[in-house]
């Protein structure tokens, strides 16, 4: 069905379950438990809350610093228990598991092959309706990660995915990029959904305005003064917000989804 | 001593360190240079501080998730330095180390073999007196899971375990359930001292009341309102209180140790 | 160049990245990526935000932990993207990257060995500018603790490594030791600058000031009545406030670099 994936035994965890409680350390169970070799990664746990944009960005803007034949699970599921369906997804050698709720479309090329999970071939004997990262989504992920053929638990997608938000939505006109805060990082750094693609390739010669402040781009952090807001491409690869020594969502009182003008520098 | 342990090699850490300070990197520092081979797993560091209760809870509805083999460590050690022993313990098959502060009997069957760590047999040449999870649960654990005996490092408990608190406290009466709020998870999700059990298996015909509000039970997340409150069966096998998109904690307005009634709805 | 370095593969990695990103997984993914067999554990992701003091602290005070062959990797950064070095350092078996701001002088003896890494011999092809602890440092480890030369992609360092600041900070006169608040740790104990070495190796007949308050020192937390205040010394070796079953940093209102001081007692 797919002769593209060959697993190295690395799995890479993506959910929005936080690390307080024992939901990430139940998968890790079940999935040490069906695959004792299984080198487990935490790509991020700190998703916010039920945001599958968020997760899906996490996902697209990681996947790269992945070898191929990683298994990647991504867990952000405000529909678990319903009918929304269970989703497999391979591209550039990667396997991916996500629910159908926009995450993969998202965050994946338009050529990724996509597959439909058979939880009853996959899950555990006794499954709860309410966390299937561990009774489905972890067993699968053993079974793919330890070399078991996909089509034993999987079947080719029929029909679309369901449609996600975008992570690059923006709205230019000339000279003038309309984007927003996708969300603030550890930092208080302001992540956009603008990349320098939508500025020609090159921020130069651009400002961001925000919170009624223009604010001048710079090459890195340690160019900006202490105290200093300032705009930059980040290492996400997108154009980014940040305070140096500081925090730009405190100092510029900007949250997920507010909007941010770039706008090109009069000559 | 005990012929039903067979380490594989896993080891699952349950404290409540947290994750910002390096005390559970410490542990796996030890772990490591004592069994090199160890797969050392988080199980979680969120509970609450000294929290002995939801560490047991966390360890009594997680443990089925890990294979037989493991060896768990679970320090939450409010009394460190003082006298009191450190256990171990052995019950299908998995291996448990933990303080003598009640947390394993209110997280193991009663049929659970316990034994009596002898520090000065496991320890690390310095140990200190705040920090035994470093000292000797880590260097103990890494004996344990790297197949060592056990009664080279313990020997079978005289006497009773110190008694812990129950995390399945309920009071009944006549189609009611008098429970209370154990934690509150990274969601907000409030959930219970109370499992299905305690209303005859299934919560259909059942209403929770807190906070003042009767609260209809649900299947799953996804059949309620966004915004509205339910209750359900959750992934811990516990009743929970959710609030849909949002934090019943915060909605509620609950926290540990609120009270809630279970009541069984007019026919 | 060096031939006290044999690489056990363990890959240890202190930041102040937080965890609720996927800076962390990003560097994971990188070194998996580089070094299949890495054995990763993460130290500490919790640093304050570009704390270098902090940082060292928790370097100095870990490292024994972990067996000779690991590979300490440090990210507190906030100079990435200008042009400070990038140094590896060589020390009881145990090799250390982190930025030239101060952090490897700080956390380790004068007798180490420094060396300059060099970028172009080491990073990924395409790095950015604000994330050198993937893009340059996690390749750098992934060679290193595959058994890769160092001579490879390093050279001796010339002249004198960026200075830091102390993490013994203390003054003292007869009777008196003035300290202060290092950290407050995931308790809120509050971790001083000073050590059992300040006070003569003894803090017997000693009494901490702090916030207006006499407070005294006892060997182990469980000593001390519940709810209060008491000074003693912690698992890293410091001396450290806290309050029994509570925060003293909440108790004591007192925060990273308020002043402590330590007195004789009257006799």
């Amino acid at each position: 069905m797919d002769a593209r994936f060959e697993p190295n035994g690395v799995v890479a965890l993506l959910t929005d379950f936080g690390l307080s409680d024992p939901y990430v350390g139940q998968m890790k169970g079940v999935l040490l438990a069906r695959f004792p070799a299984a080198r487990i990664v935490d790509l991020a746990h700190g998703v916010p809350p039920q945001d599958v944009r968020v997760g899906a960005f996490f996902l697209a803007r990681s996947r790269a610093s992945f070898a191929p034949g990683t298994v990647f699970v991504a867990v952000v599921d405000p529909g678990v228990g319903s009918e929304r369906k269970l989703l497999a997804a391979v591209e550039d050698e990667r396997l991916y598991l996500a629910p159908d709720n926009g995450l993969l479309p998202a965050a994946l090329d338009a050529r990724a092959l996509l597959f439909e999970l058979d939880p009853d071939r996959c899950a555990l004997p006794a499954r709860s309706r309410t966390f299937h990262g561990r009774d489905v989504f972890a067993p699968a992920a053993a079974w793919l990660a330890n070399g078991g053929a996909l089509d034993a638990i999987a079947r080719p997608l029929h029909g679309a995915p369901t449609g996600g938000p975008s992570i690059r939505a923006v709205r230019r006109s000339v000279g003038e990029v309309h984007t927003e805060v996708l969300f603030a990082d550890h930092y208080g750094n302001l992540v956009l959904t603008a990349t320098p693609d939508d500025l020609g390739g090159d921020p130069r010669g651009w400002r961001a305005e925000a919170a009624g402040r223009a604010i001048g781009f710079v090459g890195t952090y340690a160019e900006a003064g202490s105290g200093e807001a300032c705009a930059l491409v980040d290492s996400f690869g997108s154009i980014e917000l940040a305070v140096r020594d500081g925090s730009a969502a405190a100092e510029l009182g900007l949250h997920r989804g507010d909007p941010v003008v770039l706008r090109r520098n009069p000559c």
